[in-house]
């Protein structure tokens, strides 16, 4: 039967651009709906340094570009749409935006993460310029120096070790008043010097003048207020999925991800999800891109068997 | 304790470099042993129209040469060494080459798979030419032009019916009297009057000028002769896993791959297996990088865990 497409992927990040490059490049029909910076969360990225092919590293934006020409120049389509919902035909599937209804025959969820912020003074205005949300990403920028790390659950004290690794002095604060993160990651963490965990204390603002400098804190059970100096601060105290325009269709996890087979199927045959918003997801892009590629190419055999 | 290294890799294709990038960025030791070629598979592919991050493509080598200067500026070191064994000593392994023992805390195998050659004469001459091994890497090239798919297996068929997509006039040639392909392939080349199976079908010789122009072949039943007019020949008669070293310490599966799970990791702890070497792979270049990210940050975690 005809469709609108045959593919419409949600999403304009790598994972969502690698898995439109193989769609369209192997002749299937293919809309690409974004709604909010075409190329995601790439676009806010400085230098990349561990995405591999690129010797000396690459700007987020560059890197973005060329994933967005190299996807349309083999015809992928892209607009700007909010998905508001999937519906399951069967052979076929609706994608709705506020405005539109399409049809396709298959659909790559590439709809992303966004970390949950601390909501506090400061916090924006340094993002980027001592303020980050993933220790793998940047945590290299701040090799031997001080840093924050705020969230003592397993990404948080993984991460602490992480920028440890990287010569950081580590001080790990969290609002609980016990840490989160298994206990074999506690102990190597009380085994470092380098590593201090203050539960029970509160982040009040993040401060400093053209980057950060500190972090003022405060003790939740006495009140007493302080300032650590430190020139980062990692914020690590989850991952809020894209996924609210599923939640009626597929099951979730309690942290709201998609689960996914190894061809990154969805419970919904036909409907794949890739990147951030797919459950184990290591939240590299690297894997995001290669989930879009593996995505792509068991919906073209799926298609293939339709 | 103390190993010679944290990890070795073995294998420096596309997912071994990508694993090393993200090990030696973590300030994991790392060691690379390649058997034959630095930057692997890569180095022998032309214009490489589907990793994502090049609009307009990259010649493999220089992907390649980027992969392979990536992973040595954070410190992984490369050196020529045919392994020939891995030993299990449960906190750390030893990986043996010809004529050295050496250990560390985990190993990833990227060692990759060759294609099965048909080994006949002009296959090695048109190679690149007119013959090749992968219709979603340079299918592409051969659009709207006469080809012939030796083989038909899934994949044979599936990447028949791919270049059909593409235009392609296809021969997919069998020498067994029946296609080993599933039966909805089977139907859907069969529905098209742009495919057409021979079995029971010998290809001979491949032959051209510059480049390909036929293919000769000879019916097993009857000994008749024919010779295809054809532009480009797939060989598509199987892939063989370079798994030989560790055939006697995992367990492989039928077609010599290494089964994993969804991190990557092998039977033995601490041992993970990457790109064309483990179990459903989808031999891609950008899933290969994504498996060997996956695999390095599983491994990041295995190593703090001792």
């Amino acid at each position: 039967m005809y469709t609108d497409y045959d593919v419409i992927i949600i999403g304009s990040g790598c994972a969502g651009l690698a898995a439109a490059l193989y769609t369209s490049r192997a002749g299937l029909r293919t809309l690409i709906l974004e709604r909010e910076t075409m190329g995601g969360e790439l676009m806010n990225r400085q230098l990349i340094e561990n995405y591999p092919g690129f010797a000396a590293g690459v700007e987020g934006p560059e890197l973005g570009s060329a994933m967005l020409d190299q996807a349309t120049s083999f015809g992928a389509e892209i607009e700007f749409g909010d998905v508001t919902g999937i519906k399951d035909k069967g052979e076929f599937k609706i994608v709705k935006t506020a405005d539109q209804s399409r049809t396709c025959k298959g659909v790559i969820i590439a709809s992303g993460a966004h970390p949950r912020k601390l909501g506090v003074p400061g916090e924006e205005e340094f993002a980027g310029r001592g303020v980050f949300y993933c220790a793998t990403c940047d945590g290299p920028q701040y090799a031997g120096k001080a840093v924050v790390v705020a969230g003592a659950g397993d990404s948080g004290v993984t991460e602490g070790l992480y920028l440890e690794r990287l010569g950081c002095t580590v001080t790990i604060v969290e609002l609980l008043p016990q840490p989160k993160a298994s206990q074999v990651l506690l102990d190597r963490a009380n085994a470092s010097p380098k590593i201090e965990i203050r539960c029970g204390t509160k982040i009040e603002a993040i401060v400093g003048d053209d980057s950060v400098s500190g972090v003022d804190i405060q003790d939740a059970a006495t009140g007493a207020k302080d300032r650590l100096a430190v020139e980062g601060v990692l914020v690590r105290i989850g991952l809020i999925p894209n996924t609210e325009f599923v939640r009626d269709t597929l099951a979730l996890t309690p942290a709201g991800q998609i689960p996914v087979n190894e061809n990154m199927e969805t419970a919904m045959a036909g409907v794949f999800a890739v990147g951030d918003v797919r459950q184990h997801s290591p939240m590299q892009m690297a894997t995001a891109v290669g989930d879009g590629v593996t995505a792509a190419m068991a919906l073209g055999r799926h298609i293939a068997s339709l």
